[in-house]
């Protein structure tokens, strides 16, 4: 056999362990947004990397929660690091889990529970790849380094300062990032950015009281001006009327179109795949992976029981979140953003930044790239679906931009993972074959990045 | 003594016994937008009824809360009638209250619980004028009715059909209206009218389920159609903006503007009296008390819990009322409300009525108008303030337009009883002069109107 095939056989056989590895590292609650159980997941990350093989080392001197930093010192010159995070969402709905969110269920070749596909199965697929290639060949064949979060899930505000004290720890040929699914044919799809992000919270708030509403006749609205204040932002279709908006936003490279032009459907048909209404925009595809956007996440103001209440609210306010393209700056979009509302005549709306980080991609020329899409090809048997930049966010700047480090993402969940809902889930031959993934890369690593 | 000083001191004497009364009604939660309480309210009316020589009649036929009808027949031709109702605005903002709303708290000569002006304060004095003439005279010098309901503060939807059942019951001469107040002059200001309601709950509802926030790029977010389709409903200046909407408005009368003009700034000038930011209109007395509004009342979708999360809405609704002149039909302008959507493009914003009925008016010729004038001169030694019509609502057209009867409003509350809102309060003293206004005027009305 060889040196492939066994590892492959390792892992197989191995299976029930690398399922117990994901089952053990769900029934530990870690919610970020609470802070339940973060310490007690760290510990328990730290462990679990000890006992297969590599040394790790718990980081609280930033100020955050605990890093979890791993390292396996090889025979090698090549470096692969992998960005992971212990955090998870709050399990909350908690009625409409078919069993409990930290009490993994194991039924009909699915484990579900908060966290399995985002994101500790990925630990777990991570930890398992080091494990069959140390069983099987005795060694890793590429230095390896952990670098796993705990405050993922609340916007990474402590992972820029520890990549600052720590940057030394950090050298690397390459990154996996964290997550990635199979599509509905059983592709896998990897990412190779992030979009950035900027949250904000706009409010109108007078120094009155709430008054009776037949005062509305005469008296400003707080509810009426946030409601013709956002009304200014975007157009019918989407497209954001904040002067300068578009302005640092690049027009995509040529191998990058052409990579947007081979996305399948099924990646960016909300129509098909959510039951949605969807925008009418010219390029679906390139809107949500490659535009920036403006959404609003939350509204309130007044009176929201059942039944009436007549009211004319002191306060009114709209959360909204900025997706971000590379070049945009969340800081400069939240000055234009004042400075279009004050423009308008809106400047009694206060704007609040509640979080915010930019953009990153890496460049289809990588040769990262090339490699973990051939071994998801060879893996997978299937030719895996690339996409220049996902549509979610995240903090890979700091791996990207800071560290200039190449990302890109794959994972072990597939298209109904339901990742930050109930019943949370993945496949384990999603599992096992994504183990095989990264330790093929890893076997690869070496030839093709040096 | 005279009669009058006679009943006016037993007022006097009795004033922690009316204060206790105030205070056990305001005690009984009946909220009208939940049911809390309502029918415990209602008996609760009824018993303090008939201790204070009141028969009283709790009917249900009608389908709705119960009415509960109080009766004194006198040895007169004459009969006056009392309009009011014993439920309640919801208590919400809790947070804002100093004290429980329903555990109501004497203090400096104020009692502050929700209820307290409107309108369990004036159930109370008018309760307890009947009482002072009772106790002081032996009897009553007109026939007296009480109309007291329990769906006021939910658009009075049964109290058409209660008065269809119960016509026979109603006659009267005239009618005092359930509320009033003092202004920061000490003025007591009448009201010969109420503007109409038509409240609405627009909603805006998707098929799917909300979605991470990443696919507002490109999914239909319902809070932007729902924020897009209000800022077409009504400009700067407050003015509506539905076609047709002002159509069946009246210009007022010679007599009536004659009244606009000799209205004093306290009563609308919104700027001193709440330190509220107020609209640039031309005549603001005539905005507020004889022109229509729109008003937002509520606003909600998504997250509005603490900080951020990333959610792209699967609905978002918000509560308007409008409030009508005249002329104007609830139901004509919620068929305007609905084609001016849809012709805007919002036909996917759904439009529910959860209240609506016309204004009312009483001609400032009635005799029953000079009665009340004159007996608040007398009894709070000022002239009183004389609006041709309040800026508040009330189903008054079903006594004024369908029984026929005058009404002019008059009550215990004062600039800063704040209603529907935290901390409603009446001051003790308005009270006590409340209660010796309804009783010289029950006193004069046989003269006055026959």
């Amino acid at each position: 056999m060889s040196v492939i095939e066994d590892v492959f056989s390792y892992v197989d056989e191995n299976r029930d362990r690398y399922v117990e590895l994901v089952k053990r590292l769900v029934s530990q609650p870690s919610v970020s947004a609470t802070g339940e159980g973060i310490n007690e997941c760290a510990d328990l990350v730290a462990e679990a990397l000890e006992e297969h093989g590599v040394r790790a080392y718990t980081y609280t001197d930033h100020g955050g929660s605990p890093v979890v930093f791993g390292e396996v010192k090889a025979e090698a010159h090549a470096t692969i690091m992998f960005y992971n995070h212990y955090d998870v969402q709050p399990p909350e709905p908690l009625d409409e889990w078919v069993s409990d969110p930290f009490n993994p269920k194991v039924a009909e070749g699915m484990i579900v529970g908060r966290g399995t596909a985002d994101n500790k199965g990925n630990i777990a697929a991570r930890i398992a790849a080091v494990d069959a290639l140390f069983n099987t060949l005795g060694e890793v064949p590429v230095n390896v380094k952990f670098l796993i979060e705990g405050e993922e899930e609340v916007g990474s505000p402590s992972l820029a300062r520890f990549v600052e004290l720590h940057q030394q720890l950090l050298f690397a040929d390459g990154c996996v990032w964290e997550y990635g699914y199979r599509d509905k044919l059983g592709r896998p799809v990897l990412n190779l950015g992030v979009k950035g992000l900027l949250y904000v919270e706009l409010e109108v708030r007078e120094g009155r009281g709430d008054l009776h509403s037949s005062w509305g006749a005469l008296v400003e609205n707080p509810a009426w001006r946030l409601v013709k204040a956002l009304s200014t932002l975007r157009d019918e279709r989407g497209r954001v009327m904040i002067d300068g908006f578009y302005d640092d936003v690049e027009e995509p490279g040529q191998r990058v179109l052409e990579m947007l032009e081979r996305i399948p459907a099924e990646v960016y048909d909300a129509s098909t795949l959510f039951g949605a209404r969807v925008l009418e925009v010219e390029n679906p595809a390139r809107r949500l992976l490659l535009e920036p956007a403006c959404n609003v996440c939350g509204l309130y103001s007044g009176y929201i029981g059942a039944g009436s209440k007549t009211v004319l609210p002191a306060k009114a306010s709209a959360k909204l979140d900025f997706r971000l393209v590379p070049r945009q700056r969340p800081e400069d979009i939240l000055a234009k953003l004042k400075k279009h509302l004050s423009n308008m005549g809106y400047g009694d709306v206060e704007v609040r930044m509640l979080q915010g980080y930019p953009a990153a991609r890496t460049d289809p020329e990588e040769p990262l790239v090339e490699l973990i899409t051939s071994t998801a090809a060879e893996v997978y048997e299937t030719e895996p679906v690339v996409l220049p930049s996902g549509y979610a966010s995240g903090p890979m700047y700091i791996i990207t931009n800071t560290l200039g480090i190449p990302c890109v993402s794959t994972g072990v969940g597939y298209y109904g993972s339901k990742p930050h809902a109930p019943n949370e889930n993945i496949r384990i031959q999603d599992l096992i074959t994504g183990i095989k993934h990264i330790a093929l890369t890893m076997l690869r690593f070496h030839r093709a990045l040096h």
